[in-house]
C-alpha cells in the first residue's frame, strides 16, 4: 500500500444555476472565474485540514482543460493562494479522470518523501465552451472546483491498487478541437464555430465505454486481488445520467456509490473529487474503508484507484 | 537514487527553416502538424531503444502548451502511434520545463515497479501563437519535438536528485492568455488580438531568474550533497541568447553545458529533451556521468533535477 491519507477537502460551486427540467446545473456568471471557485475550494481544505499554505509543499493540477495557453494551471492557481512562496506547481492531465491521476502520482511522491503534504486542484470552465446547439452536453455539464491535502498517514491509509488504460479509437468523441495549438483562436469563422465548442458524441462514448469497462475491471479486480464486494464505497466519474445504468450492469448496488448527476451535472475534472467531497461529508465512508475512485475520460481513458480512506 | 534509465531518443524538426540575422528558426508550415513531429520523433527514440510500441506501458506526454482544449496531448499522440492499444496516456505541464517534471515522475514510476517502459514526449507548436509585433519573441522561438524511451537499469543510472520551486509574482511574464477557460475564441476581437498572442516580457524574466537561480542553485547541491565541478554536463533550457551570460554567472565553463539557442531558438519544452539528445548523439555525455537538466519556466518555475546517465 502506499502511503498517502487525505486530511481536508474542499469544494465550490458557482452561485448561478440553470434548470433544464428536474436537473440543476451550475454556471458562472458576472466575472467570476475557475479562480475564484479553486481559491474557496482550497481554502475549505487547508481549513478543514488544520493547515495554512505554509505547509503545503507541491501545488497539483489535477484538470481537463487549460486556463490559458501558457502557462499551467497550477501556476495561475500558485499566484492566487501562495504569491510569495517559493512552493513547486505543475498541472496533470487524464482529461475528466485527472482528479484520480493526479492522486495516484502524488501516493508516490508521498509515500517516497519527495513532499509531506500535497494540495491536489480540480475543476474546469464548462460554460466556457457549451454548445447551445448542442442540447445533449448542453444540458450536461457545470462549473466546479474541488480541492484535496493529502499527506504521510501511520500506515493505516494509502493507495492499494491503480490502473490507468487508454482507448485512442474514441479520442475524437470528446473534444474541443479549437482554441489550441492544432486550430488556434485566430483561424475561429462563422463557418468553423462548431469546432471551438465542447463536442460530445453520446451514443460513441457510451458504446465504447459499455465495450471496454468491464474488461478493465476484471482485470483490475483480479490484479489487485479484491472483489466488488470488497469495496465499500464507489466513486464514480459522474459523466452522465446513464451512470446508474452502468453502475446496475457492473452489479454495483445502488447505497455504494455516489450519483448525484440530477442535481449538480457533469463537472469534468471536478465530478470525481466532488463526488468524494460528498462521501466524506455526509459520513459515507469512514477511515480504514474501502474506497474505489473510478471514471472514464475524453481520450477515452478509463481510470481507477483503490484506496483505503 | 531512483532507477531509471534512458534506452532511446529521438527528435523532430520542421523541415521549413526562417533566418533573422545569423538565428536560424524552425516553423512548420503546409499543413504539417505538432503531431507530426512528434510522431517522427517516436518512431526514431522506439527504433533507437530496439522496442515498438507494444513494449510500451505508458505514454507521457511533457509539454507547455495544450493542442486543444481537450483532450489531453498524450491522448491525441495515443492516436497517432499507439491506436488499437489500451496503454495508459496523460500529460504533465510545468510550462518549459515539463521535459523534467515528466522524466522526475517517471523515475518514480519505473524506481516503484508500476511501469516498465515509459515513453515521454514534449514538443510544442511555437509558431501557433507568435506575435509580429513582438520581435525578441517573434524572432526566438523554433516548433520542434522530442521523445525518450525510459526504463529500469540495473542500478547504475538514476535520478540522485530533483527540485522545483514556482514563484508565481512572475506568472504573467510569460503567457498566452487567450483561447482557453479564462478567455475563450469566441471573445476574440480586433482590439484584444494581442491576449491571444504569445507574450514574454523578457526583462522582467531575466530580472526574476537573476534573482532567484543562484540561491535555488545552491539550495539544490546543499539538499544534494554536490559541487558543480561534480557534474560532468548540463542541458539547460535553452531559453534565450542570454544563456551564455547565465552560465558564465553561475560559473559552468562553456564545454559543460548544451547551447544551440543560436542555431535552434527555444524550443519551449522540446528544448531541454533536444539538448540531451544531442549531448547523447554528439558522444558529449557516457554512461555514468552526472547529468543535470535545468531550466526555468513561465511560472515563473525554476525546474533542475541531477541523474546518473
Amino acid at each position: 500500500m502506499r502511503n498517502i491519507k487525505i486530511i481536508g477537502c474542499g469544494a465550490a460551486l458557482p452561485e448561478n444555476t440553470v434548470k433544464f427540467g428536474d436537473n440543476i446545473r451550475y454556471r458562472m456568471t458576472n466575472g467570476q472565474t475557475l479562480l475564484d471557485l479553486i481559491e474557496r475550494a482550497v481554502a475549505q481544505a487547508l481549513s478543514d485540514a488544520g493547515v495554512t499554505i505554509n505547509d503545503i509543499d507541491l501545488i497539483l493540477g489535477g484538470t481537463a482543460t487549460p486556463l490559458q495557453g501558457i502557462p499551467c494551471n497550477a501556476a495561475l492557481v500558485h499566484e492566487r493562494i501562495a504569491k510569495g512562496s517559493s512552493i513547486p506547481a505543475f498541472d496533470i492531465n487524464s482529461s475528466c479522470t485527472s482528479f484520480i491521476t493526479a492522486f495516484d502520482m502524488a501516493s508516490y511522491l508521498i509515500d517516497a518523501g519527495r513532499y509531506k503534504k500535497i494540495l491536489i486542484f480540480s475543476g474546469d470552465t464548462a460554460s466556457a465552451a457549451l454548445n447551445p446547439n448542442q442540447k445533449e452536453s448542453f444540458e450536461l455539464f457545470s462549473d466546479a472546483a474541488a480541492a484535496f491535502v493529502v499527506t504521510r498517514g501511520n500506515g493505516d491509509s494509502g493507495v492499494i491498487g491503480a490502473k490507468q488504460c487508454t482507448y485512442s479509437e474514441g479520442v475524437h468523441d470528446t473534444e474541443i478541437r479549437g482554441g489550441c495549438g492544432l486550430l488556434p483562436s485566430f483561424a475561429l469563422t462563422d463557418k468553423n464555430r462548431e469546432d471551438y465548442y465542447f463536442d460530445m458524441k453520446g451514443v460513441r462514448v457510451l458504446k465504447l465505454t459499455a465495450k471496454k469497462v468491464p474488461g478493465f475491471l476484471d482485470d483490475f479486480l483480479r490484479e489487485t486481488g479484491i472483489t466488488l464486494n470488497d469495496v465499500d464505497m464507489f466513486i464514480p466519474h459522474q459523466a452522465s445520467k446513464a451512470l446508474s445504468l452502468i453502475m446496475k450492469k457492473l452489479g454495483i448496488p445502488e447505497d455504494k456509490y455516489i450519483d448525484h448527476v440530477r442535481d449538480w451535472g457533469n463537472m469534468i475534472s471536478a465530478a470525481v473529487p466532488m463526488a468524494l467531497y460528498t462521501a466524506i461529508n455526509e459520513n459515507r465512508i469512514k477511515r480504514g474503508d474501502k474506497v474505489v475512485m473510478f471514471g472514464t475520460a475524453a481520450g477515452l481513458t478509463i481510470n481507477i484507484l483503490l484506496m483505503q480512506y
